[in-house]
């Protein structure tokens, strides 16, 4: 986390009901439209991301209701689970984690879907457990094909502010998003984007909610006060990262994010080993996750890079689990620590005598220069 | 907020999936124990206080059971709401809002319920809107007199670090707080002590229930993780609260708040105002609510004093708004810092022409002194 | 400190030569001078006030130059030891340490000096140990009215930026301060003000120098530069607290410290103690020095009144050592902080047992209010 | 700077007479010690490293004294300035700037100096404009070798702290350093090592000073206090740096640096480029210094990879201005900051068009791995 962010939210807690806080306020919930690229509303919970995924369900969506979700990877997954432990019908249409959401097959299964049961299409963004970004534009362009009436769902929680996302452009109905991401903040803030169809949705959703509640946001949100207790510091510090991205400009932001995507694959295809996103021009700008030759585990290769490079790389989860690790390039990063964290890998696979060809970090920086 | 606990919350955001994370959550999770004074579970949200209310109803009941509740005052009258919206059939034992829960009262209403269809006795030990107390211990012993099986929560929100509390001793079955009160935390962080009746509830309770559910919890908390990100810098700063509050010791801390309380009646029965909390023996220590006389706002009151003497006062809420100011004496306060904000009060009477008589901060030293 | 100049100071070092400083050094030099009230040069160095009360003399004096001081209370005489032990022949006007500089005397003084031998005249603004301000204008009225040509030299190491203070506008030549106290700043900043009569001085002053030479720092500091490492992150948090001075606006921060200056005074009258200051309108705004009745340590009340209330007085220097306490009020510091202040003394007066009548604390508040 | 110390320096200041002081100041006094491995005094300044310069001077010489240095390079020029300032009468031994001191040449120059009129031979152990190490051990000596009486007096401002330094076991007189090199502090303290012959010397020097006397502070340091204001918060902030230097081990630093200076020496040769230092072991932990090939503009270049990388290099000075540039590597730095900085310039040395063999990073890591 950048200094700048680590002073704001050490700042002295004011009062959320005193006549300062309506300023913070205001400008947290108008800078996230910003940010969202939204004329829409967005909601602020003090909570996780797994907060808001449920927020998103909870508050437009009723008992029983079937929702289309695309298995890019963990966290879809998680996705999912949720969503059938709050009584909802989840359907997967099965991937193999190797790239994100497929438009064509969200299309000829809306399609089979005559009776409009679907009431929800769920698709991630960024699936932080394995790289790949899913073509949100094209895939409202499949529901829209399909004529299909589903809410769509997007949930761009290590996308949002490092990758081009465009709430309104892209007709989603609730995007879902986090703090401790692309906005450089500790966990501990959560988003919901409502379009105004998602927000008529809410009125006759009957899925029990009351912390999620849209309806009771809606109202103290106008003056800059929330219903309930708000994460004030964290505020603090989100209102000062709304300011940083604003001033790096948020398309140099994302073409920043570009480049190192770039960058680190170009290092891992000279070491020889296998990105683990396989589909063209959908491998993620925020992190890059690697496949490590058969017979090598992930998870040793990792604690020997952390033991003798004091580097802490991501690890594989669930269908991947000691198959790959990943190598994190979002939030504050410039090209010099994206060249050390890869050198970091390179001597790591060398210490841990993984096969690999020397030279992928000069690779990256003849990208990079 | 002391400079301590700014500053722990400022360190850098670690893994919370990562080795190091471990020490951190457990030390949480540990020393949180010693605070309710339990050996029972201690859960941690990243969420606020709201968000521990849900959690201790959608983990332990189902639809439409009943819950008995008692209107001590505003935060009492809201946690009822909320039961409602969560489709609970939540009863209220009408109060005055001039003390604590009555402990009579509730045993006539568990003997009365020969079927035991009340679920759960819900009371809020320290009612902010007021600034009386309730006597937990009695309830419990009302609940067993009436040989009722009700679960019995507590929300402490408010409580909890400053004035006494017990969660075993007393048998409450959910104790629900919070990190920005006595914690002295930004907010951000709530808590639900269980008791094993409570999670033994858990298994059967029918609400729906996923960020908050106990279940996912237990598994992770054991060596120190989560099921979903934590608000990690917050409990750096938990863990330096926690170590405060031992440093001072927890009893220390107690009666700090119990003379701090003591001494806050003295200045205002001297400036022959009335103390909103009439039962003898609930005052709470955390603040104290002051009625003014008839034909005085005190919002304006409260206006005038803040931009003369730069002291934030507490409003009155819902029934008792524009009647009351709380002035409150928690968390990281000495007496001086008591003294101090007694003169604003006194000073702010003067300015704002309500009657009172000169000398209460001097009455007030005499008791500190 | 108030928490804007803690998180400033807290900022990552930049290069003292690189071409981000210029825009921190620039804007530091220039921010004094509207501190100073001066159009002139203002150096900064990094060291505490001794190094600026050294720097005064060893920029514009010679070995054996007499000077003439006047010896208001400790720390007026520690300043004229250091003359002494740099070789100068320093003078003092013996003084009670009730009071301010008398200019009578010293035009008398200056009268006798026929052939103009004194070459400086050194008085000290606000005697920190004291708690008396000497009448700056009326001592520049002084040496004219004696015709005579020494320098004039003020410290206002503990009165800048509390209490008004003219450098050009009084026709001094030197002045001298730090950055601990009205800067609200930790120590390690000191600063000289010059007139240019001091800044031709400079040309053929002989005394040994070189860190102190004002000649080395002219040059780079046109450029926002210094000579040699700067201290950098005193410098952002100086560059805040000037911001925060003409945010409330100097003649309001002056007016604030008068007001408390008063409030205190009445507390001590009204306890039957006497003020250490007896010259009347000499009183300082910075701090109170208060003397205990014969036969009680100044001491052993300060410890006491440490121990019960945590607060930490002054303590008497030299000749009034255990003799007087001393109350601060400088800096960044409110009414009720005041009032917070004042009740410590008046309960460790109690506590140690020291005769005193109650209720000086309610005297300041009539004051305040 | 870590955030560990950024922390400790962002703590309110505490009065520097007052008795929780003596804690911090014993513990900084103390802590000295053994990061220069001495059982001597360690005198501490609220000043910048030339302050302690100049200290090490005026302490222990009279005016007119001769002084031997070595011409090291430009910070040994400065300091022999500032001798010449102090009225001292410095001779240098000239050198090229592409090595450290040679005993050979000093064993000689005392030699013939039989009447012993030097009074002390002044070295620089890391001249950082150069990246060059003096033996200190062996310039020790040479000196014993001539049996020459002289004080000797090594300046370590850059080396202590990342470089082996034993002010003791060297038999040095006295050593100046400061705070913001291997101490990872800001600007604003500095320090004089003496030994008892220089403590010795110290009665009968006639040099003028005050504010860097020694004989002032041996007094107040016994109890851990100071006789001026001292450096509160930098003193909070070195504690804590001693802390984390004991932590890692005070070998296990030197050897990380003595690792970054190879791998960044070995990045150097494969571009084709020239160290500066060209004496064999003589190179420094601490920054390298490169030659650009004639014809080349290293201003420029540091520009050009300034804007392009964010990576600040230091600049040549004086003789060297514009020929070099430096590549810093002290401090809290590990390996992939190091590939990091030297993948910088690499790329730098591309965009700027300077020739070189493309592959220095791959070697340094070659090296590190």
């Amino acid at each position: 986390m950048p200094d700048r962010i680590l002073s704001a939210i050490s700042q002295q807690t004011i009062d959320h009901r005193g006549p300062d806080f309506a300023k913070v306020g205001l400008r947290a919930l108008d800078g996230l439209k910003s940010i969202f690229k939204t004329q829409e509303h967005v909601f602020i919970y003090p909570a996780s991301g797994t907060g808001a995924w449920e927020a998103a369900l909870v508050n437009t969506l009723s008992p029983g209701d079937r929702v289309l979700m695309f298995e890019t990877g963990h966290f879809a997954t998680l996705w999912k689970k949720l969503a059938e432990k709050l009584g909802l019908w989840a359907e997967f249409i099965e991937g193999d984690w190797r790239g994100g959401a497929d438009p064509d097959q969200i299309e000829a299964y809306l399609t089979e879907d005559k009776a409009h049961e679907i009431k929800a299409v769920c698709v991630v963004h960024n699936e932080t457990s394995t790289g790949s970004v899913s073509p949100i534009a094209a895939v409202r362009q499949a529901i829209d094909n399909a004529n299909h009436p589903a809410l769509f769902m997007v949930d761009t929680i290590s996308g949002l502010a490092s990758l081009d996302y465009q709430h309104d452009e892209w007709g989603v109905d609730v995007t879902v998003s986090g703090s401790q991401k692309g906005l450089m903040l500790p966990p501990g803030l959560s988003f919901n984007a409502a379009s105004a169809k998602a927000m008529a949705a809410n009125k006759s959703a009957k899925l029990q909610r009351s912390y999620w509640d849209w309806a009771e946001m809606v109202g103290p949100n106008k003056t800059g006060y929330f219903p309930y207790t708000p994460g004030t510091n964290l505020l603090y510090g989100l209102n000062e990262a709304i300011d940083m991205l604003h001033e790096e400009g948020l398309e140099n932001v994302f073409s920043r994010h570009a480049r190192h995507g770039s960058a680190a694959r170009a290092a891992v295809r000279h070491w020889g080993l296998e990105v683990l996103c396989f589909a063209q021009g959908q491998e993620s700008g925020v992190l890059t996750a690697v496949r490590l030759p058969e017979g090598h585990s992930a998870d040793a290769f990792r604690a020997s890079t952390l033991e003798h490079y004091d580097i802490s790389l991501g690890n594989g989860l669930s269908k991947v689990a000691d198959k790959v690790f990943r190598i994190g390039h979002l939030g504050d990063f410039n090209d010099l620590m994206l060249v050390g964290t890869l050198a970091g890998v390179e001597m790591g696979l060398k210490k841990a005598n993984v096969p690999h060809a020397e030279g992928g970090v000069q690779a990256a920086m003849r990208l990079l220069a």
